[in-house]
């Protein structure tokens, strides 16, 4: 639902320059430079005059340009969720790379899936002038982004979309990449199949948990709501997920985890179980496929995501003004030993 | 050996003020400020003598004490060798919260083990007016930024010490971590050890392959220059330093490899061999204790090392002016079958 109060958003690519500044003011373009640069010899007077225009115009000096000028580079924000998490390495060296080969710094940030801690993140490398950003986003409501995008700066959302805002991002297919990650268990003789995902605010989440769905249905099964857990990626949260699904008269014998902390965690407590448990999870990890059994996964590519949101990011910032889209990476399963194993 | 040619180097913490600018300029404070902040109503040559005295004396406008007025954040710079390798993720967040506690933000880079790279990268971030820096080096050779230090810009090294300038650093225990790793595969009764290591010149390495040698050398044994073996830690490179160490009549019985992108690649090289090698590796990694067998390490915490060097570069920038130090922090041997495996 768009916000249609405020005045209508200006396009990307499309931010006021300093001679739109100078034709409001009334003043000479030379005249708007000083006044940007602090430099000296325009009375007060003219001063106010600039500073008007530039607030009404939402004006924004270029970082780009001025490193031309004065050898400074130019900048992209990168807010991610957590620095630590495995899966976001090869993404930001994706994204680093691209903006190198740009000549951007990149600003580096996390959210530690925080909402208000994205917000403040975000707002502050605006602040510091970023020349674009690149959000994994923990938040479901970007309007407080739109005077920044109105403003000039490109943004990109990936992993997972923006919330009540249009903008570019970039995603794996998060529902197909799980459907068929549960139809293969099914394939291999599982009825009663298990999900663990991630919180259920989290858009990959949902979809993971919808994509499980579609394949059981797909399949003529009956889901038990005790076989269905969202919540956090904390260790001790998953092993009792499993373990409560692993318990009973009738547990599941198979396991669907929904993303690389989980399924980390899930492999550690079935590697103390006699009785074998069927398992895929979604994203690879490194040594997935030394571990007794191998793991079968729903790989995603991680580089391939930061490299296509960087990408994006600079075509706008070169100046593309096509309406915001969405680009969908295909996931891959490899199967392993774990995801072919029969029911117990 | 240090650089004598220069000017005495200012310490850490004596960052030229306003008023020292204003002092030299012969104006008033409220003049410095109105130059500084590009503020109209100076003359023009009043605005030369004011800059005169800013260049002479390496004054650096202090962006913590503008956040204060202007809602603007501080940051710090952290310049790592590869924002993919695992090693680090621990580290950037460590180095995150400190800043987050301190109300920084963080510029995130890689120097991809590049010195040329490295420099260019912490030169952009001081152009980009960091308050301080942490740096990974890549270099051997960190006089570009001396007069960076000299202006007030706080750096504090981690992992690696810098070179041919005196600055504060955190480290681990590399020589005492891999001597004790290696008298572990000696108690264990192995005579012919080998060791695959990360490039020469960086001080880890040589530590590592140092603290090999001393184990060896104490324990009596003969080091055959075909073990030691120090490159990239390129899979290809490493598999055919283990294959080649492996090979011939007699081949060593254990290997120690010198940080946990080399084990990883031993620990597949191994996998396919149906003599048992025993196996010790530097650094802790997600999963050593899931493979069979379960991979012995020395583990350093990444983690202390980040939140040390991001407290040490806050105490700076709080003006605690001591001499530069140097903290070592220690290791800890984690036995887990690998490095107790007896020689074949």
């Amino acid at each position: 639902m768009a916000d249609t109060s405020r005045a209508p958003r200006r396009r990307y690519g499309t931010r006021p320059t300093m001679k739109d500044v100078a034709a409001r003011a009334g003043v000479g373009l030379k005249t708007v430079s000083r006044v940007v640069n602090g430099e000296p010899g325009v009375t007060d007077d003219t001063v106010r005059r600039v500073r008007d225009a530039i607030d009404a115009l939402g004006f924004r000096r270029n970082d780009s340009a001025r490193v031309l000028r004065k050898g400074r580079t130019a900048s992209i924000g990168l807010v991610l969720e957590d620095l630590a998490d495995p899966f976001y390495g090869p993404l930001s060296r994706a994204v680093e790379e691209t903006a190198r080969a740009h000549g951007a710094l990149l600003i580096h940030g996390s959210s530690a899936e925080d909402p208000e801690r994205e917000r403040e993140l975000v707002l502050a490398l605006c602040a510091r002038r970023v020349d674009g950003l690149i959000v994994v986003p923990a938040s479901d409501d970007h309007r407080y982004l739109e005077p920044e995008i109105a403003a000039g700066v490109a943004t990109v959302f990936v992993d997972r979309p923006p919330g009540r805002i249009e903008a570019d991002v970039v995603l794996s297919d998060s529902f197909t990449g799980a459907r068929e990650g549960v139809a293969h268990l099914i394939a291999h003789g599982h009825r009663r199949i298990g999900f663990i995902g991630d919180l259920p605010r989290i858009h990959t989440a949902t979809e993971r948990l919808r994509g499980y769905r579609a394949a059981m249905a797909a399949a003529g099964l009956e889901t038990d709501e005790g076989w269905v857990s969202l919540g956090s990626t904390d260790p001790g949260r998953v092993r009792a997920a499993a373990r409560s699904m692993l318990a009973g008269p009738a547990p599941v014998t198979a396991l669907f985890t929904a993303n690389n902390r989980v399924t980390v965690t899930v492999v550690r407590e079935l590697g103390g179980r006699t009785r074998p448990v069927a398992l895929v999870g979604f994203d690879d990890f490194e040594l997935a496929d030394l571990l007794d059994p191998a793991v079968t996964v729903i790989a995603q590519d991680a580089a391939r995501l930061g490299r296509t949101a960087a990408d994006r990011l600079f075509r706008r910032l070169d100046g593309v003004n096509t309406a915001p889209g969405t680009t969908r990476l295909p996931t891959r399963l490899i199967a392993r030993g774990s995801g072919e194993l029969p029911p117990a």
